[in-house]
């Protein structure tokens, strides 16, 4: 490791936040050796006593997500946590970075030095995406933040993306009535361990009740989870402008959490998590191998094209792909 | 092409039921030679021109899904079409091969020359799951069969990898009341193309009319994809005891895979599972080179169990492990 490195390395551990923006651009480059020394750093500080309370929360835009957060945060601040936020959106490829890009969106929250708020980058520094937030989660970590918000819009893969590197998943919606209620995807509701329903104030206050009697009724209507104790998955009603709710929101997600340490469950699930980046890891790292030489990924392009226009066969066409490999590891 | 292999292919595509279960029981094979002889094969079969409407339905144990599809293939053959039917049994690893065991559950259609039945194979055969299947279909498209139903139990992940190789999508379920609806994983609702609720005869039609309605609001509650036309996904009421519904049932099926084709989205789907079929294979193949060698292997699990540890990072152990394939490819 050289000095550069080394002292980043120091300066994140002791909590330093610019150290820790630094460090979050570096790992989000693609460029071959900022990619040697992000790895560098990540090793070096990889240390399981530091773990945050690792928090997923998907919700539709509109449905007043930053608002949410900022208002969650700020209480769990005041309550002596160190709370980071980091956005996930595989669509800023395209957009360029579109959530969290305006930091004013949760002014008060970004000002306090004990939080963290890191926009999604945009689309000129994007590697991939689940890597890029997997590392920034690890350092937020490292800099001693205890609690880790993951962001992310719910339109997609983003959602079981997220779910995927967290402890407990929040879904957070607006109140709507009868077919309105069409926007959530399926999809979702599988991972949700916590429906919020939000804006539940004012004149909305009484829509927001019945879409969360609605949302529990859908709840009931699948199957809980064996891992899960009594009661979850919930729906709840919060209320971002008033703060009605939140303090209960955040003791359920929290009781969640406990409950699955204590049952062994969230063990098994870091584990299988950690497990499952590794393979990721590898899966990309096979790939890069086999696209590494402009003939070789020629060749697997050809290769593809073939199979989905359906004349060649998967199988026989990925062993034809994978036969330089072969003969390199068999002469090797 | 030894000739063997040469004859079972020009068997097989000459629509013979006998050759067409030999050329299962080689692509089920882990065997090397087995392997390489059921990759020729199916090279030398695959016809985009030979293709059957894909069929994917799950339904929970003892929710009658061999009754239902017994009646609904009945009804298929005596309409000119020829009905093959595959099981997906990821459990059959653990119990030796449980649905479609018992062919005399389906004894009717077994017996039909216009119908082939192919239960999940046994645990010693088993080798990939979804590779088996995906190149059972294949040879029963190659063998002239126009519908292919894959059955699986709904119990975890086989519904998301039968939905990745089929056109439609249905779900099976038995009338149940109040807190007894639980019994469906939030992710199958996900995939449903269409909600059947069964038994809808004698004392439980009114049950089964009210578990419909009940389906039918729940998948209100989520959203309709933009790639689906009006009104799907659909709950409905059939009875296999009766037939009631059954035809309906098809031409819901028929219609969306209509629908489907005539839009361009089945052939875009179609292309995207063959190219996810690919990528299945290669990172198959990929992962196979990596644990050829007894060596490598040993350290991979070494480097994974750190990782599961918290004792290493993801990235770095990756790098680690795929260290000596990328010497190896360099050197060549």
């Amino acid at each position: 490791m050289n000095n550069g490195t080394e002292e980043l390395a120091a300066r994140v551990a002791a909590g330093d936040r610019r150290a820790l923006a630094r460090a979050i651009t570096l790992v989000e480059s693609t460029r071959a050796d900022h990619r040697e020394a992000a790895e560098t750093l990540l090793d070096r500080l990889a240390d399981p006593s530091r773990s945050a309370l690792r928090v997923g929360l998907s919700g539709t835009p509109g449905v007043g997500k930053s608002s949410f957060i900022e208002a969650l945060g700020l209480r769990l601040v005041e309550r002596g946590h160190r709370v980071a936020v980091l956005a996930v959106d595989p669509s800023s490829a395209r957009s360029g970075g579109s959530i969290l890009g305006d930091k004013t969106r949760m002014e008060r929250l970004s000002r306090d030095p004990r939080a963290f708020i890191r926009p999604s980058p945009a689309a000129d520094q994007l590697g991939g995406v689940a890597r890029r937030t997997r590392e920034a989660m690890a350092l937020c970590e490292a800099a001693g933040f205890d609690v880790v918000i993951v962001e992310t819009v719910g339109v997609g893969q983003s959602e079981t993306l997220v779910s995927r590197m967290t402890d407990v998943f929040a879904l957070l919606l607006a109140p709507a009535g009868g077919d309105e209620l069409q926007g959530v995807k399926r999809g979702i509701m599988e991972i949700a361990d916590l429906v919020l329903v939000n804006k539940a104030d004012g004149e909305l206050a009484a829509q927001a009740r019945r879409t969360c009697a609605d949302y529990a009724g859908a709840l009931r209507l699948m199957r809980v989870r064996d891992t899960d104790p009594e009661g979850i998955p919930a729906a709840r009603t919060v209320s971002a402008l008033t703060g009605d709710g939140l303090d209960e929101a955040w003791a359920t997600l929290e009781r969640l959490a406990e409950w699955r340490r204590e049952n062994g469950v969230l063990a098994r699930m870091r584990a299988a998590q950690a497990g499952q980046w590794f393979e990721d890891e590898l899966r990309a790292g096979l790939m890069a191998l086999l696209t590494a030489d402009p003939g070789l990924e020629r060749r697997l392009a050809d290769l593809r094209a073939e199979v989905e226009a359906g004349h060649a066969a998967p199988a026989a066409a990925a062993r034809a792909a994978l036969a330089p490999l072969a003969r390199a590891l068999r002469d090797a």
